[in-house]
């Protein structure tokens, strides 16, 4: 058994959904989650940008010596995870592989759509996890970059938003998909929405499969706590203002603590002391040569 | 005369507008414009790192010793306006005023409307400074927060962007003004939509009246290039790709030569050059009074 903590990131508030979904899964497990809401949104970052922020993300968990990292960022998951695992020596988990798995579980017809960010559909993950299980799957993906901030403000029950859709989800009709990824953690709380124009098409939210798969990997290792939940601790990288008011509808909970933190102190800190490092050798040589 | 440049930065492309503008009034000038899309959107962050954002983009345009910086971000302009003019000691000039002044010189039955980002309407930059010049006039303000990323998704033709500016533009029918301040570079782009929907209402684009600006401090001081245009410098802090896909609409021109930049480095050496000369001081007396 491990009492140390699960790590979990996002790029803001969307990434609650997975901690929603561990806490019910996992109630025994302390969690340190880390919303970034000072670089949000990742969906429109270039890769580089995307991979350096997740690593400084780790680090910053890794501060609190937790056992396993969860991406909970399917941007960050499709770009940065393999990056990840090759720097960090815990088990890191990604929304990715646990949508996959899921909507190939669930689909009848063998047609699969999946939605996300820019950046997570151009990155062909879905699409290409999905065909090396099963190579017969029709998988069509769309990018819809609006969704996400329309849940962030609370739109997401305008006539405007409904027709938004029916605009960017009639491929998905078009192309007779039976099941659609939602593979941005914002998605979820547009359910509603998506499945009165989808009708009879199965929603995969990949919270509910990524829990299972950090329980399976925990057992695995025989790292989960026995003990009781004795902490949760939520971060964020700029003012939790509006993370607070969001959070809300993502958690129907009144009573989150947040702290405010900076990665860039923390950046900093590290780049002083390697340079600073560097620079003492070098004087103490050349005062030593004075000498 | 002074051939030195004039500094331009926004938040990524919605500036652009302004270096047309600049560029058509002020055609001899050279420009060293910086589009910070790494960290786009600023309308979503708090008002301290807007701040911040704002101090790190004006130290990079200052390498280049301008002689002049325009924030071309309306966000920016509301929030950061006076601590950059606390903090360098050239001509700074915001977006703000001059959508402001050219509002009042054009409504005729004392009614103006803004829009922006939620940043730049809770500031009521806009609305204070009108009511400085006539405290008659009444001033209806909105954030329409998805109207920048509808742009930037070259969205615009959509039915569902159609509905949106209806449900987002009621409220300045209802209250008939007859003049709407485009509160964000990228509404211009939205124009013939919301001209369509808001009809005889003159819409306001503060990129002109700033050129207007930039040319009378310039004539103030002195301080205007006479020589011919030798350069424009355009640099980003993310992969330009889409910078460039995106700026076509701005500019209609398919020739902009973008450079990447990281402000992170420039971050880095200003936080370790800082630090070392503390050490070396430190470690100097240290091995002084060792010896």
């Amino acid at each position: 058994m491990n009492s140390k903590a699960i790590g979990i990131f996002d790029s803001g508030v969307g990434g609650l959904t997975v901690l929603k979904e561990v806490k019910r899964q996992l109630p025994r497990e302390n969690i340190v989650y880390l919303g970034d809401n000072a670089r949000v949104p990742y969906g429109s970052k270039s890769k580089e940008k995307i991979k350096a922020i997740s690593v400084e993300n780790s680090e910053f968990l890794s501060k609190f010596e937790v056992k396993l990292i969860v991406v909970a960022c399917n941007t960050a998951s499709a770009v940065a995870l393999d990056h990840l695992k090759s720097k960090f020596h815990i088990p890191i988990i990604g929304v990715i592989e646990a949508g996959a798995k899921a909507a190939l579980k669930a689909t009848r017809n063998k047609k699969i759509g999946v939605i996300g960010t820019k950046q997570t559909i151009n990155s062909q993950t879905h699409m290409n996890l999905i065909k090396a299980i099963d190579p017969e799957i029709e998988v069509f993906t769309k990018a819809t970059p609006l969704f996400a901030q329309i849940v962030e403000e609370d739109m997401t029950d305008f006539e405007s938003t409904k027709m938004l859709i029916e605009e960017s989800l009639s491929y998905f009709k078009e192309n007779k998909v039976d099941t659609l990824i939602l593979g941005c953690t914002h998605y979820p709380l547009l359910k509603k929405q998506i499945k009165e124009f989808l009708g009879d098409v199965t929603l995969i939210d990949p919270s509910k499969e990524t829990s299972l798969e950090i329980r399976r990997v925990l057992a695995r290792k025989n790292n989960k706590n026995l003990s009781h939940n004795e902490y949760d601790k939520i971060f964020v990288t700029d003012t939790p203002l509006s993370f607070l008011e969001i959070s809300r509808r993502f958690m129907n909970s009144d009573t989150l603590v947040v702290e405010q933190i900076s990665l860039e102190e923390q950046r900093k800190e590290s780049d002083v002391n390697s340079e600073k490092n560097k620079e003492i050798s070098k004087i103490r040589k050349l005062i030593e040569q004075e000498v």
